[in-house]
């Protein structure tokens, strides 16, 4: 390297330094600070929730808000995400429990949301990831809602109706799906292992690009990527995590037929969760079996002028021929127009439950 | 809550606010700078290698020397380890071969030395990882070389012999072993599945706790793991990971014999690294076959003063009779001292490699 090279590379490295000096500066502050709110509320005897679901929104759309770059909007709300984890964890870290094994979508999700600070509890059933949180042995459930390739979700919406926790928060994971094999080319590839939800996803892909295979479904699109890393002309449908963790290369990336494929998470809690000033709220409720009801439900939101975001039906599992209602509805059952709204509804549904209110996805 | 604890959190948090501002301000003007370094390097046509080692590791002592708390030390070296691999990744993300899947100490140790915003590239054997790099597929293997629970570090010693790569940095990864089963006790146990090494680290623990229990070696701790997973009465020792991967409780954690049991990767890349102040030398040398002739060969280095981290034996696989040393010195190969050692055993071995000098592992 020539000398005026490396002078340029010392003046900017000087400014990186200074810059480095300041950032450890505030980080430490930062800790203290949230060290003191640890106090303050102690002090008050409010000392059990330290975790504020509604605050770190809060932080992190302000953060979103003033980024000038170059770092993108994802990468340093993740930054604030991991810093806000690492002051929290200080005092206590926050135990997680979520839908196993390790290198799922669900992981990335409580990952996503809680930091790595948080001490992970991964559980093989739904069922467990509530009792877990039920029981007090970790402090939040994070449980795919919608759209997860994983099959989970009906469980989930029946273990929400009867469960005393509360929805605290929500994460939305950009899903992409993959062919993965170990053969070299598209055209050795005879049986197509994946979850059945997966398979449907990337139908119209599968159709043009593959149209001998068998398609083949199974219990999770893990087992399909394992499944296809032993069985020559054999592929996979399944996300990164599966590529990574059965070391499968891609075929063809990004194969799913709607390029907006999300899935949503609830994280559920023992509180409740204050206003953040951007919200939403979810209830359960059932409708008599008879036409129109689910039209009389509805009028108290669109009366008061509220937007519903979601409405999922499914049968009751009690009664026959009885419809459940899963609604999100835009605001937080604090506002005077959604509170109004709610305590119409529990009069006319036969049965009502607020699963609670909640920022929307910071990220 | 009342109004004085509202007051009083409403202080603390707009404080938090304003160092949020900065620390955003900061890490954006970082990033920027970081850019500005890519480009210097390319008006001078050194485009090539924007990842320097020893630059990394100088920034993160000078963090730890100069971290006040109440962040750890580990804490904020993984936050400036972080920041360094998005500023990196705004160029170009590394792309990084290990021995996979998912959940191994080698991922672990890939993440603690690159950063989340590394590419991982995880293999199924050694011999891909070195292969993987050499054909620049991925820019960077990290591989284990000393007490590794996976059993892989006789091979990463004889690849190392042949490769054209060169050591760019080591990891040092605290390893503990934990007794993971579904059963409820320890006297409901009557087999240990575990990679050979483990069974051998956790001995006197056995002999303890569970003397009746059957031991039976497996390939990998993973593969433990998920054995014991399936069958009543089995116990896997295995660590965090596989324990997480496999969601399998602990029965009893940190079982290792030896409380500071650690396994120690490098890092291998193309380019040479330059001195960060606190290196190390890595080499290997055949001895003639006479007895004597290894105390010869460590002579050079004795009478420079420079003093030896690790020296160790293997029969070389071509050669009846004649052994290979790999051997650890402290200091960089640019250092005059170093330099002349290096020239006169280049004269008295039998056959000499320099694999690579590197900064000592950073946390």
């Amino acid at each position: 390297m020539n000398e005026e090279l490396q002078r340029s590379l010392a003046a900017v490295r000087g400014e990186i330094d200074a810059i480095d000096d300041q950032l450890l500066d505030l980080l430490n502050r930062r800790a203290r600070c949230a060290q003191r709110v640890g106090e303050i509320k102690a002090e008050h005897g409010e000392a059990g929730f330290i975790y504020r679901p509604e605050r770190e929104a809060q932080v992190l759309r302000r953060i979103q808000d003033g980024n000038p770059g170059p770092l993108s909007s994802d990468s340093v709300t993740w930054f604030f995400r991991e810093v806000m984890s690492a002051c929290l964890s200080l005092e206590k870290p926050l135990g997680v429990a979520f839908l196993g094994p390790l290198g799922t979508f669900s992981e990335s999700a409580a990952v996503k949301h809680f930091g790595h600070a948080a001490q992970l509890s991964p559980q093989v059933s739904i069922d467990d990831v509530f009792r877990e949180v039920e029981s007090r042995h970790a402090d939040y459930a994070v449980v795919p809602i919608e759209n997860s390739t994983e099959g989970a979700i009906g469980r989930t919406m029946d273990l929400l109706m009867a469960t005393p926790l509360q929805i605290c928060g929500e994460v939305v994971l950009r899903i992409h799906q993959h062919l993965l094999s170990r053969e070299p080319s598209l055209d050795k590839i005879t049986k197509v292992y994946s979850h059945a939800q997966s398979l449907a996803q990337c139908h119209e892909w599968l159709n043009r690009m593959l149209p001998q295979a068998q398609r083949i479904s199974m219990g999770s699109n893990a087992q399909a990527a394992q499944q296809a890393s032993a069985e020559p002309g054999a592929a996979a449908i399944a996300g990164d995590a599966a590529a990574d963790r059965y070391g499968l290369p891609k075929l063809a990336s990004n194969i799913e037929d709607e390029p907006n494929n999300t899935t949503r998470f609830v994280v559920l809690g023992h509180q409740p969760t204050g206003p953040s000033g951007r919200d939403k709220t979810s209830l359960i409720m059932s409708a008599p079996n008879r036409t129109g009801s689910l039209c009389d439900l509805l009028i108290p939101f669109s009366e008061a002028g509220v937007s519903m975001s979601r409405l999922e039906s499914r049968p009751a599992r009690h009664t026959l021929w009885e419809y459940v209602f899963y609604v999100d509805v835009e605001g937080h059952r604090d506002e005077p127009k959604i509170a109004a709204a709610l305590e119409q509804l529990a009069q006319r549904a036969a049965y009502f439950k607020v699963l609670g209110s909640y920022p929307l996805a910071a990220y």
